[in-house]
């Protein structure tokens, strides 16, 4: 029987108390591109009402749009068209199940923040490592959904590797248990990989056993200036050759960017005093015995020497610290201040990123007067590559070809080996470049493993797949 | 239409020259457990004759067992019962197509060896950080489709973790190319972390990029000498806090291997005079700045003083270090010498690891006279933990009470929480084991996957899924 979710019987099928206010806090999404429709929320307490919801809504045949911190940029989490859906909050799913510090071991519920994780950590003695600007409101079951990245996937890898087992709904209205607490455990196919990363259209993540890591005896923030990408990147190189996997962030800085924030920041405290083309911000983390201000020093004078750093500043606080983190975290805020035509999350080879920044760069010139500020995870090779227009010109005089814009810079990149998603993952901005850029055979199995977990399609329905092409 | 492998229009379809005389080199595993049927053993040169021959398997209907270097130990590369198969061998698909140093990544075919991969990562100034036992023979192909182990997972991660992208034949007999270099690449679900570990029941893997690491700049290698497996694992907490991610290795060693070594390797020079009851190997790679010897003396003095730590050597130079690496290395010989009643490859949280090792003990005591060995990756909570018959006794004497010890060995590491199979994989010998202990939900969607993927059944039937069960 298909339902619509203003029916009343639909709501009455659903276990008590579930039900929320629809408010509009529920149908938007970060970046304003899409307005999700409102059907009901319902906001379970446990894996076992989210069970009964899948349930009662595969019976009913009514689309279901899983709803975490709401921050994802790719509109996976709010449904535009099609029949109305149930929205499936987790925001009351937020416990911190368990801590286990000798195991560095953190079991949380889908629905708490990135940030409840970490201070949970944090009271324990240890770090857990992902780190995003959004940590505040961003929740455990989205950033596992979207296997998202961060500042420190260069050391401690992204959601998923930080992921050791879930505990999950599946479209059958089925509980899978696999909450381990294992770094090894072979013993059939690796479902929590798959359900990790799908956007909630294989089922929904309740829970997660995550992992935490050491706190380093020794940590250290340094902000070098360097003439070029290529530069900054022979220099993470050299500096991974010194610390031995203790360069825990890697960001790489546009004068641009430097551009936006005296422009939108003025307030905000530069270190250099003339503007440089380009920085890195590096981070260490570092065994007992070293002292990590030496440690960056000693990096400064051999990325001199080699002729890859011209000035630099090595933080001699904590607040300094903070102070660089700074101007690295507000260089979205000034982005949006400023108003971008086009933004890309893209990935690239790292041998291939200086040849595509200059390649790109040449190629936009002849398209149109802009400016690109590009920045990002630079030891992931993973860059936000975004484009804003000209000083005293408005987005709206390049509406017309901002789509042909975006789709060469794709094409660069997929060139280059690269990807048209980095850590933002398809939801439903990406969909068509998915099927335009993914491998064929790849996209198949895609679609024949959501038709296999999935029949009534039900889960998210036209995030990552299109419903058409099912 | 059906055909058998002895059939000559079989071999007539295939791609010419593919075709390998069936020795018992194809048909046998390491332990010796299974015999696997002769069909016909092909060996193709490219992806396209891999793909070629899936699709004539498919359209036949006769099965495919995959196979590289063969040192699975669980029997997923022999194919005892069912209708003959086709064997397929990666053995000439051995190149490493390209190495990337600037990138630390390195593209290699899948009958390369691991070993191989090694060597020209060590060509290239960099590391492949897999390393096991069997690297000499063992096949990338078969490390990923196993998600196999070894002593650097506590540090560099799995095979899994390992691998950026994947080659790979589908059981349509398409080509699905995944290769890529990226670090970060969120574009639809998760297949590559699908296939590897899937023991090649959902296709063949035919070509990965894998990452590579720098080599530390220090590295030294310890033997401890420890109380019990707690003492153990509260000094792996205090080295993981001083050495901020520098541990690679902290393996487990047991007084009853060192017995083993001493009765069936008399030349080999063990470091301590007095048998101790526990040792544990740590292998360190930290820093510039820092003397590895001197961070390992730390640690003993560390461990001495919080009374964790009776003894302990520090290899003096890359000799003695290969020395005490030998000890560990050699003990699956000395098991092997003994020869064992029953193997257990098992994980546990680290905090569960004491008190499993105390009561599984206090357990098998009870049913009988035999000697426990007892060692393994202490680090990632696996353990291979192995029974033997008391001196002066046979394994056959113990044949009756085999299957029941096994039973309950595994039976207690899942009451707490553990792993039936930490690093070898279901293949034949647990598929039974699986399908007792397994998730019942996972179990499902495992087969609503494998189904999905390989609707004929022809891939490596009758590993990790039953036949039957599907």
């Amino acid at each position: 029987m298909t339902l619509n979710p203003a029916d009343d019987r639909l709501a009455a099928r659903l276990p008590q108390g579930v039900l929320r206010e629809v408010t509009s806090a529920y149908t938007e999404e970060a970046r304003g591109l899409f307005t999700g429709q409102a059907g009901l929320v319902a906001a379970p307490r446990d894996s076992g009402e989210v069970a009964a919801i899948l349930r009662v809504c595969a019976e009913a045949q009514v689309p279901i749009v899983p709803r975490g911190g709401g921050t994802g940029l790719v509109g996976g989490q709010v449904m535009p068209e099609g029949p109305a859906p149930l929205i499936l909050s987790l925001e009351r799913m937020n416990a911190i199940r368990e801590i286990y510090p000798d195991e560095n071991v953190i079991l949380a519920e889908a629905g708490a923040t990135v940030q409840q994780a970490r201070d949970a950590a944090a009271g324990a003695g240890r770090q857990f490592p992902l780190s995003l600007a959004s940590q505040g409101t961003a929740q455990i079951g989205g950033v596992l959904s979207t296997n998202a990245g961060g500042v420190n996937v260069l050391r401690y890898g992204n959601a998923r590797a930080l992921c050791l087992g879930i505990e999950a709904v599946l479209p059958s209205g089925e509980i899978m248990r696999d909450l381990k607490r294992l770094r090894k455990d072979n013993t059939g196919y690796d479902l929590r990989d798959l359900l990790i990363g799908a956007e909630g259209t294989l089922g929904i993540i309740t829970a997660a056993s995550l992992v935490m890591a050491p706190v380093p005896a020794e940590s250290g923030v340094a902000m070098l200036v360097v003439e070029s990408p290529d530069a900054a990147l022979r220099l993470l190189s050299i500096a991974q050759a010194r610390m031995a996997g203790g360069v825990s962030a890697f960001e790489l800085i546009s004068g641009v960017g430097l551009d936006f924030l005296q422009e939108h920041f003025p307030n905000l405290r530069q270190p250099f005093a003339s503007r440089p083309k380009w920085v890195v911000l590096i981070e260490v983390g570092l065994p007992a015995g070293l002292v990590a201000d030496e440690a960056l020093e000693g990096l400064f004078m051999a990325g001199s020497e080699a002729g890859l750093v011209s000035d630099g500043v090595i933080a001699q606080s904590g607040q300094q610290a903070a102070e660089l983190w700074n101007i690295r975290e507000d260089i979205p805020h000034a982005n949006r201040a400023v108003g971008a035509i086009a933004s890309h999350d893209i990935s690239l080879p790292l041998s291939e990123i200086a040849g595509f920044i200059r390649d790109a760069g040449a190629m936009l010139a002849d398209r149109g007067d802009m400016r690109i500020n590009c920045f990002g995870h630079l030891g992931d090779g993973n860059l936000h590559y975004n484009l804003f227009p000209a000083a005293g010109r408005t987005r709206a005089e390049y509406a017309d070809i901002r789509s042909g814009l975006s789709f060469a810079v794709h094409e660069m990149v997929l060139a280059r080996g690269g990807s048209f998603s980095a850590e933002h993952g398809v939801g439903r901005l990406k969909v068509a470049d998915l099927e335009r850029w993914g491998d064929p055979v790849r996209l198949a199995a895609m679609r024949a493993i959501k038709q296999a977990l999935d029949p009534h399609g039900i889960m998210n329905p036209g995030a990552v797949l299109s419903c058409a092409s099912r």
